[in-house]
């Protein structure tokens, strides 16, 4: 009954501080660029969803899914602008790919955007904020980085998982960055830059976290019939699966692991039919340098506790059997919140296609995994070159 | 190809200032109102749908699916926020509907909640003013009430609509809002009585316009199978519709009408193959009194330029032909402004299952119309007891 889906066109703008360009303009390019990817019309397109977490309060706009079909010259299509944090794009490419697969339309974009340089960095940081639990986390004065610091600190008592470990996680995201020219920071660091960097809320240095970042990323979407007709080299989505959780930590079963990622990438996997062995890139959610590690132990690339050994081993490095964050992940390539999970969408979708330059890999198959604050939303999706 | 869904259970708060409460506490209520009355249990339920506009600004909090998945105590369910301006509900409303038409899920409960007196006026005036252009309107100063009254200038100048035209909007609405008993102003109001009202943005005074109210609202929706099994009294949705139009008003057509009423309601009734004449009872958004005029007229149950007319004449009063804002409206029920699309749907199914208590008319077929901002996303619903 559920139809077959692919990605037809990707586009993105560089991610950074884009101190020229407003949210309007930065929409404006990654659309115009899916959509002449995709080598279709505004008038092939049925259906527009939007991911963007905080521009209220970053911007001063709501209405996000009006302002991306009036500036995308879209109206009077419909546009639905998602929002689960961090996560807001992956679930916007999830809506996207439900709607064609149950044969509502044919042609759907899917983008994510975030300007957040507008404001100064404690707004930011404030708004941020709101991904957590406002009641219980954030009104007393936990920030992402304290949230994710609580994480490392005990995983590091339960698995001995070192300082050093969690520095390779952005070894290698910076590694792959510095080969992708939409990165925002396209040069490598080792892991002695990781431990000197100033302490942001420890165990986490500044080298171990996301930065703030300006861009927008979006794909065009369509049904098996448009696909094969529009593409010479469609890439198929295999499977999308969402998954909740509490949103403040304390609730939680226990947090070295996000459950909500165990769930969502088990039923991912078996939706599609994969195992793990046929996924040959992944792009993780590594809004903090300890959640690359407990991202690839949930998703189940490796055991419990041994996420941290493995990026020390380099068994996640570029062209490995598992490359992992060949974009650069959130650390290096940027994280606009709203357009991560896009952007992780498009990085798969060049992998797959052999448009990826520099940092290209070897794989038939790839994978998204996209996290909405500590882990209370998580979106996993799969993707092949077959149908 | 298309399944066709059943609202099985219907929950709403009292619309009105909860000093007591907090946005968690209006969803936990409303949601558990909607479960409770469709007899089902959590385990039941396989998606969530909810609609807020401005949470990050009002209560700091974004990721309100997860909070709302956390709150109802269904983790690990998949549970999503939409962001549509004022029909943040109906849109939620609509994706609700459609992953059950599409065959994804059985049953889904799709919410809207705000909670907006957490704040300062002025800060709620600046959050609104979020769902209007940013950058074009809100920048300059514009708040909705300037807006909406530029649209009632034009009209009165351009079909002779009088004040007092507008005023009867109001008047039909407390009428209504008196026979409900979670209304925020249960009680009648005279044409004399908003004439003689402080001035907000002339012509509109203070009567003509729609509160700051906190309040949620939640259905419960479900596909043939499971609503014929589980419910006595299912209220079929007949069809939906969305469309988008330039989010500032100075790029639009004209502005004595919102083209995208025109086109959802067009649509709405055509994929139902319903007539206006089989429509008895309509939830229209009038978060001014000239909008529910020109609502009327766009939506087709007038000729352009006669909607003020007919409000004078009680053509839309309770229990003629087509009973208009039987559960108030957003005037004199309340405007908790991603609750509203979702109270439409609430009040139609009361009415079409018998169950409006003094208000209730006698209804075949019902229609709602939720409007984001000053008409840049419309969403519109119809209704039916039978399948």
């Amino acid at each position: 009954m559920v139809r077959n889906v692919a990605i037809i066109g990707t586009g993105m703008t560089k991610f950074g501080e884009h101190w020229e360009k407003s949210l309007r303009d930065l929409i404006a390019e990654a659309g115009a660029k899916a959509v002449d990817d995709a080598g279709i019309s505004g008038k092939d397109i049925q259906a527009i969803y939007g991911g963007t977490m905080s521009a209220g309060r970053l911007n001063g706009q709501e209405h996000i899914g009006a302002l991306i079909a009036d500036t995308l010259g879209l109206n009077p299509l419909p546009s639905t602008r998602i929002e689960a944090a961090c996560a807001s794009g992956g679930v916007a490419l999830r809506e996207a790919y439900l709607m064609i697969a149950g044969g509502h339309y044919d042609v759907v974009v899917a983008g994510g955007a975030e300007k957040m340089t507008d404001v100064y960095t404690e707004q930011a940081s404030l708004a941020l904020g709101g991904a957590a639990d406002q009641e219980w986390e954030a009104f007393f004065g936990a920030t992402f980085p304290a949230l994710y610091a609580l994480l490392a600190r005990r995983h590091m008592y339960e698995y001995g998982t070192t300082e050093e470990q969690m520095a390779r996680v952005s070894v290698v995201n910076h590694h792959n960055a510095a080969l992708n020219p939409l990165a925002q920071y396209p040069y490598p660091i080792t892991v002695d830059d990781v431990m000197k960097s100033a302490p942001i809320a420890e165990p986490l240095k500044l080298l171990d976290c996301s930065p703030l970042t300006d861009g927008a990323a979006a794909v065009v979407l369509a049904s098996e019939d448009f696909a094969k007709k529009m593409c010479q080299e469609p890439v198929w989505i295999k499977s999308s699966a969402q998954a909740s959780d509490t949103l403040p930590l304390h609730d939680r079963r226990l947090v070295t692991a996000i459950d909500a990622s165990v769930l969502a990438g088990k039923q991912a996997l078996e939706r599609a039919k994969l195992k793990h062995k046929d996924i040959s890139v992944l792009e993780v959610h590594d809004c903090f340098s300890i959640a690359g590690i407990i991202a690839v132990e949930d998703l189940g690339f490796t055991r419990k506790g041994e996420g941290g050994k493995a990026f020390e081993e380099g068994v996640f490095d570029l062209g490995s059997d598992v490359s992992i964050n060949t974009s650069g992940g959130l650390k290096a390539c940027g994280h606009p919140v709203g357009a991560t999970g896009i952007k992780q969408a498009v990085e798969v979708t060049l992998q797959l296609q052999g448009k990826a330059g520099k940092r290209q890999v070897d794989a038939e198959y790839g994978m998204t995994h996209n996290v909405g604050g500590s882990g209370a939303t998580v979106v996993v999706h799969t993707y092949g070159r077959d149908v």
